[in-house]
């Protein structure tokens, strides 16, 4: 799939920030811009005061690195820029340097519906500076907002308890692409179908929709408006109810539905978008039971999210299928997720690799240096602890401990006889090159259903959820604190 | 400026919900797809618990509408879709009819920059049912969330008192689309730049941005850094001081200023993005003074909004630039504009127009009927109500009165004589065919700040503003008033 380059027309190298393009001419002035650098993408804390986190979004990645290219508009419109005294902002040199620049960078990233944590790398990049640079905006702009959506999603999933879930929140999302990535992310988050036409078409993603309450306002009766539904779609049913009084509404419903069962159709559903939910989905339940409708599902909808799905199971409203719009495609209650893309490690002119870290104030906001990996022992199926850890150590150990990142009193220890491993990076680019092929959508929906079931429903509680570990290995951890101890003393605080 | 259309390769025409495919095929099914209808596009409640909200979008909108269309890949996805037994959903003959369709409709809307509130028209469209309801999705995707974004930028603008806005929320912002269009919509509601290069190439906003954290880590000492940015942008330095330590970061930017100022150049400002940044300022601002630097600016960042900007002004923070990101593009505490978009009339069999209603249990959620235009009156630069009437009503009155829609107690007398009239809905298609010339992205942003001008400060604060008056002429409370008995009756509530 070629996200980015069938959606959009021309180049997205420009979306980026003007910074970056500021620094790589200050780089390329500086004689620095091919200095190789590596960076990671990391986030502090997991969405939602929830316990996990699914990443989704490198496919879009994958698309936009492959297609990284300044194309001539965009070299013309940066040629253009002007300083305040009239003269051109970029040299001409640095306009053809950029006109020659080429993806070069190695990638390495967890896959999509792959189970995250704070501070874990899910991306890292490695290669010239410059590119490094570029690339930081418009990769947590794309990781940011689908994996907070999948993430979403999947508690929403979880709220369901094996109901279907229903994405529709088109007419809510912030801007087009808004909506398209949510779509495509809340399906890997586990829900069973978009209403995006669009994203139907350019993700392959099931789509789900019958009437709205204007379909009902067009004819001059409720009853008229139901036949003439069933007579478009005998067996795709699922009748609005609440237009004008919900009672009445699964009235017609019912009626509609004796006529459809004469022609040996079956009504699908009801669907009750206001008012009480858990009062009217007992109330029509009751109704269609007792009209010979035991099968007929009914859908609920408005401003539903897990929290309210979670209280409309506890009250045991009779609801089947859920669909859910602005709460999930906007992630209403925290519509950002904060990653940060940061400077993990740079080659100095001897070709070694020197760690950097960024002191501050706030000790979780000091990142992990160095060039890291993650490993995931899980036991039995059941994941244990995660192990950030520097790329290149020996990992034949029989027992590590591991320390977390901000608290280094909180310490496990890890015997690794009889667990299971993973590396949660993947080779994604070697030097530009694509060397991993994206799994399918529907692949990438059971991949995070399988990561899902790695974890303890402890983690995945919405309120004070069990704190899953992740930590340092000790050479790491070392490192880091070593570090940041020079870069407090070199700055005299 | 063709937005979709130069951003966007091929059609966005799917850019819908299922379900208005779905109906569009019932609607022609019955023979009643291109039966004549209207429909409002409006909102119940202003965001952010504020006074007012600012219009934007109409832009994207004109160019969705202009090139709405159904290509040949939209045709194919929609002839390919299969029922659960096997069977095409839509009949090839409707897929004819869709290929056969053109935009045709009429449009009336509130152009760009236009302070609105809770029950006004934003937008009505008159034109075949079909075409109505496919274009039903975008126009609410679209509206809600570029007036969403442009109402947080104007409400952040007023926090600041005149110091420049910088948005740089690319990173965080909902997906691509969701960065670009809140680029646009923060440019209209005040914003001075951006930081998304690509905005600044389709907009034709001004960008702005210098360089990051890992800037100066890139190098071995922060002094080095600061000296590199200066030889490349030596009229543009405004420095980062917090990497490792604010305070020892405004001494380095001192002694790189002095240095600029020997060759003849001058310092902008400095940056602090972390940390506390009362504190840090006020710090900052005394060492440059004392250094001879008292025009150096202070630009300060980090998560801000209008409540944190207030706070900061009201400890007399010495910041003179905010940089605002994820709060404002994202809309951080309500990421989601409820605007709906409902049936107010059908033409019937006779040619004669019937006005519609809703009725819901919520009074709020009852919708206003009819044909529907809104007149602002103001008195010296000040408006003073706004007042919803139907479309043909002699408006030659010398006095009105208008009454909520909600509460129908709270109602409001308007002598007109010596008031100023705007009718604020504005032609802009006609029979599908554009009448209406969009000002450029400059001249929006000066409507805005016109629109504005118009409204006390007492709608503008932040805790409980003032409640500007919209309400009903008479002849349409009366009319909506008399629809509403006529439906509960009808259907026996």
């Amino acid at each position: 799939m070629k996200i980015t380059k069938d959606l959009y027309r021309g180049s997205l190298t420009l979306l980026t920030d003007f910074y970056q393009l500021t620094m790589a001419y200050a780089y390329w002035k500086s004689g620095k811009a091919e200095e190789e650098a590596v960076f990671n993408l990391f986030f502090r804390k997991n969405p939602f005061q929830g316990g996990y986190t699914l990443a989704a979004g490198l496919d879009y990645i994958i698309d936009f690195c492959s297609n990284f290219k300044f194309e001539q508009d965009d070299l013309k419109y940066l040629k253009e820029m002007r300083n305040a005294d009239g003269s051109a902002t970029f040299e001409p040199a640095f306009i053809d340097y950029l006109q020659s620049m080429e993806f070069s960078c190695d990638m390495e990233a967890v896959e999509e519906g792959t189970v995250v944590f704070p501070h874990l790398p899910l991306l890292r990049i490695k290669g010239p500076l410059v590119q490094c640079q570029l690339l930081e905006t418009p990769l947590l702009n794309i990781i940011n907002f689908q994996t907070l959506i999948a993430t979403k999603a999947a508690r929403i999933v979880y709220a369901a308890k094996g109901d279907a879930v229903l994405e529709f929140g088109l007419r809510r999302a912030q801007g087009i692409d808004g909506a398209l990535a949510a779509s495509r992310a809340a399906y890997i988050g586990g829900c069973a179908s978009t209403s995006n036409v669009m994203a139907g078409k350019l993700f392959g993603i099931p789509v789900s929709g019958t009437h709205a309450h204007s379909w009902i306002m067009s004819f001059d009766t409720e009853l008229e408006a139901f036949k003439a539904y069933a007579e478009a779609f005998p067996d795709k049913c699922v009748f609005l109810v609440d237009t004008y009084d919900t009672i009445n509404g699964v009235r017609n419903a019912i009626e509609v539905g004796k006529l459809l069962r004469e022609s040996g159709k079956e009504m699908i559903g009801v669907r009750i978008d206001s008012g009480d939910l858990a009062y009217y989905s007992n109330i029509a339940r009751e109704m269609l039971d007792a009209a010979g409708f035991p099968d007929v599902k009914i859908v609920a909808s408005n401003d539903l999210d897990e929290q309210i799905i979670t209280s409309l199971k506890m009250q045991e409203a009779s609801i089947n299928v859920w669909g859910v719009g602005t709460k999930l495609v906007t992630a209403y209650d925290q519509p950002a997720l904060g990653a940060v893309y940061k400077l993990a490690a740079i080659k100095n002119d001897k070709g070694e690799w020197e760690p950097k870290v960024k002191v501050s104030q706030q000790s979780i906001k000091i990142n992990i240096p160095g060039i890291q990996n993650a490993i995931r022992f899980s036991k039995n199926g059941k994941a244990i602890a995660d192990m950030i850890y520097l790329e290149g150590e020996d990992l034949t150990s029989a027992q590590y401990i591991i320390i977390d990142p901000v608290d280094p009193t909180k310490r496990k220890k890890i015997n690794t006889i009889g667990l299971d491993e993973e590396f949660l990076l993947k080779p994604i680019f070697i030097n530009g090159q694509k060397v991993y092929e994206s799994p399918d959508i529907h692949q990438i929906k059971k991949n995070s259903e399988r990561n899902l079931a790695l974890f303890d429903k402890a983690h995945k509680r919405f309120v004070n959820p069990h704190i899953y570990p992740v930590g340092l290995e000790e050479k790491l951890y070392e490192l880091r604190t070593q570090l940041v101890f020079k870069m407090k003393n070199y700055d005299g605080a």
